[in-house]
């Protein structure tokens, strides 16, 4: 085995790079995994744009599909050579928050104060996925072996994007015969289309401005899709709703319009799930609130992660209940993953998410 | 039995009066009470300033103690002079929004629109209880019988604050174990802090700065009370949380200072369970709300109405878990209700809440 | 409007009759149905056969499509003319069970005794469908109009079995990923297997003897089906799911046997959704009950009704998530109702449900 | 420090010994705690018996406080020196069952079969606690430290019975004004009463023919408490409730007779909460069980264990809700822990629980 691997680093605000880095060490609890494929989220390139800070040479990136190259002396019940993916978020399963069910939010009840997010470690606070090796931490909770028969494009949403999507509906407590907005239909949205529909929701209403995102909703489950540059969504989805609302709107986009329109649509007693990365403060308009009288709930989720998350979705996707590939749009060679940032942050040429191969 | 009755009637903003009205008829489903009891809640002095709209001549008041004088044709299970209460929130049961389990929000699936509070219509859109009598509608669904033994001011609380306040503890989802701060020690706050308690929160910090209101919350149930006009109230709560911030925060003032420190206070995984009345927007601050990332809820509770709430609170007070008569400490005949509402609304004399009696 | 209708009488044990009954009187909550499609259900021929006791000259039949005939004079909100669906489980909305969200055991609370399943009442406690007319009771409550577009026979399910086969897969609390099994495919089964992919199962496991019921099965979710006449149904769902057992496990038969083997193919932690009706005594089994240790649930649950589930239920089959009309294999007119029964409680020609039309 | 230590073994069925035994070694993940306090449980009594078998020569006994002796390697966040308990349940945090929130049955979802139980390690799979040492293992998820001025005996039931009792009422989803009956009041039955009192309880039932415990009862909570030796419980409960029955019943003993007797006394739409242990098999009467249509649901809970979980029950201790220290009737040594054993399998002169002290 050779002692070094390409990475993609974080060098400043503005400016990633693909670099020699050497290969980790593997400690007692952790699994060396060889990365297959990867891909690159929103999030990177809020880190690339230097909106969201990290360490100078991290590693970036937190979806990981790969083969187990090496196990640390007490790792048990996997085997190196197995196909496994990982969550973007990677809890501990001993924490304090982990063993009260917050296992995103692992760490927080450490004594350093009120630290959120503390179960994303991938291209945060430790080296991450686009690069030819990755050190998952803790790996008797988080490896998860990937199911015969199953693609690397086919899993390639599992970490993130569809573990996130669909806890907007999960959380959202979408009950049978519910009506549901999703703003707006990027991979997340469209990841929560189809947890909205797999939870149970029969009128989906889809909202965005781009056709193709919106042809790709109705595969997801919706069963209205609107075109917020062509009519008020808020209007729209209450002609639809025959001025009733939605029992559950879900935020995907991260922008003060998309929320107070999830708000706006809102019937009292309905539910706001909230996903977007917001860059700026949020405000609740007095009326959209119903003055905090509605009995209404705004839920944030992020993206859940550990092994028995990872075996469940891709148990949905084994089970053929939902079909993400549509949502692999582009192929890059981790050589050319300066030429896949470009493309992705631009998002030009229709892209939804890119598959990495080093 | 007299064709008139005295009631306290909104004039215009600023101006209540009390004058003389007909008994209201009574319909095939409504019961008429009564009134022994009632008292004035924080929403009528909005109402009385016209910061909440109602129509000029509405008898205004919403929490009844009485007698029940007449009984409509369907009224069935019931005696006329049997004691009775009714909470401030009157759900029929039988809008699609009852049936939902959202009996607040009675009348939101209605094809008029979202109108929310639609469970709120004594003193909001049918005549109050500040009067002699009151027409109580969906009857069956409303009237309470008060236990033997427990007199018109030990269940005054059921109707509205009790109800209101324990909602903020019981849709928070406390947890055995919990710690929970309330902001502030209002009589809405004060019943939060008994709620806490009773759902098992085992560490309550009280927020105010009126000395006896914070020795009420230590009765109350809180361990912990912080004057914020001494000391930081967020600092203060991370200090006794060793930086580990609270499970839950219950906002019981409406305003966006107590709001926004609720959510500062707030562990990721975190529940801020909202029951002020708010009068103008609110911010989300980024770094509060954690950018959408940290695994938050933000629940907003309106008052839980109908028999069976009341069966149950007025049980709490039978059982002698709940003492909440310090929480009456003045009290006026009706006929000096305007007096009433310049003490109360001026906080004067240490008042929490005021008993008026016809 | 003519004095008489036909309607199916239960004379005695074994004997029913087709015979002329007053049309009812209309009182002031009440609503008159005009029934032009109507089935039998399996609690029909318990009633039948004097397994369960009902009153003699009782109509019996509690699952009604029909046309408002005529409103009570507080019946707001409909209009005479309309098609509509009522539940078998009418709630009145306004009892304590009902307030406290136990629709179908409405009338629980009331100070008579420990009586379940009061809710129940067509066909039970009041005069039922099977007959040209029927009297809803609490209308407002159950009235729920039929959607534009919908025929009888695509809405003939959710009054009673797509209602109860859902809330079988509702209550077990089924999440994204999970692995159910269901004992077995009869109407119920088959509306519990539609349910629990509804709700996000992807390991759906279908059991029964009959080809053509695992047939059905397969369109309503089931991913693997088993004839328990050819293998040990637990020794196969054992090996399907890797020993691991199932997440939930749905009883739809009503028998020891199916009941025992649903304890024994759950995992640790499982839940039993128990939708059977009993005749007899069960046995928990020590082993098959983990001795009490096994963290495991049983979940009974009696049909939900009221107009929001119908409106909810017809939402489903508006959507296209679900098509229930494959389990109307037969057809008769209520004049040949006898022969109807004759055929369904014998399970002739691969029956599954009738549709029967005055 | 010595290189053996003192241990009760599990010699054959019918006899247990104390002997030396080395002091283990201590791996990677575990932490060695040195036994200051540790108690007998009922199912001890069964591992004497031989009606629960585990291996000749095992260390039995479940519930440890302590002090951290020595730290495993991979073992951060602690300091040897410092005062810990572990739950009697230990879950790995890493296992599939762990990461969907079933730490009690930690393991269940290996290939291995359906076994339940397996987060309970000590005294069943390897050595327990009634020894001078023990080793936890997964140290970082299961040590928990013991807050300053708290004695051993307070936290002392926090590991086993406290822990249990309060699962049986939290899992049973008490709400507040609740009435719940618990059959019987031994020491998981009194940590029950006091966890139904804890999450909202009002009306609550002891039974139990222990004058003794049923003056416990009363200070743990009970409004009522009976003795089924002088009346019918299920009658007395009825009674009380004027023949509503009650929202929650608590089985605590591992009879068919109080399991019976719970569901004879259940509202239609309540919960059974089994904590018992049963040594046979168990019948579901057909009207008790309303022949499955109650909509009633049948819960069994394992112990919660866990860093968190004790964390939370130590914080309840520590905030003087709850007094559980009247438990404590007997201490021995333990050099006569044998002795110990006889007078708690015999339950002599009124013992509760008996502290042991290495």
């Amino acid at each position: 085995m050779a002692e070094t691997m390409k990475a993609t680093l974080f060098i400043e605000p503005g400016r990633i790079a693909l670099d020699d880095k050497p290969i980790p060490e593997v400690g007692a609890n952790d699994a060396l995994v060889r990365i297959t494929t990867t891909t690159i989220c929103g999030t990177d390139v809020h880190i690339l744009k230097g909106e969201y800070p990290v360490e100078k040479g991290l590693t970036i990136g937190h979806e990981p599909v790969g083969v187990i190259e090496k196990l640390g002396a007490n790792v048990h019940g996997y085997e190196e050579g197995e196909r496994v993916i990982a969550g973007a978020i990677c809890p501990s399963g001993h924490s304090f928050a982990c063993l009260d069910g917050l296992h995103a939010q692992d760490g927080q009840s450490s004594p350093h104060g009120l630290k959120p997010m503390g179960g994303w470690r991938f291209g945060n606070t430790i080296d991450g996925t686009q690069a030819e090796y990755v050190l998952v931490p803790d790996a008797m909770a988080n490896l998860a072996r990937v199911p015969d028969g199953l693609t690397d494009e086919q899993v390639l949403m599992c970490p993130d994007i569809m573990s996130t999507g669909f806890a907007g509906a999960e959380n959202a407590g979408i009950k049978i015969g519910d009506t549901v907005a999703v703003f707006a239909e990027g991979p997340i949205g469209l990841c929560a289309t189809a947890g909205a529909k797999l939870k149970g929701a029969t009128t989906i209403i889809g909202v965005d401005t781009v056709a193709e995102r919106l042809d790709i909703a109705k595969r997801m489950g919706a069963d209205h899709v609107i075109d917020f540059n062509k009519v008020d969504p808020v209007d729209e989805i209450l002609r639809i709703t025959d001025g009733r609302g939605v029992d559950v709107a879900i935020e995907a986009l991260g922008l003060q319009q998309t929320f107070e329109s999830c708000l706006r649509v809102l019937k009292p007693g309905g539910t706001l799930s909230s996903l977007g990365v917001y860059s700026g403060d949020l405000t609740l308009p007095l009326g959209a609130f119903n003055a905090g009288l509605g009995d209404n709930k705004i839920i944030t989720s992020l993206c859940p992660g550990g092994k028995e998350r990872m075996r469940r979705l891709m148990n949905v996707i084994e089970s053929g209940r939902v079909d993400l590939e549509p949502l692999v749009t582009h192929r890059f060679k981790l050589d050319d993953i300066i030429e896949a940032y470009d493309l992705f942050s631009h998002q030009s040429d229709g892209v939804l998410k890119v598959a990495i191969t080093p």
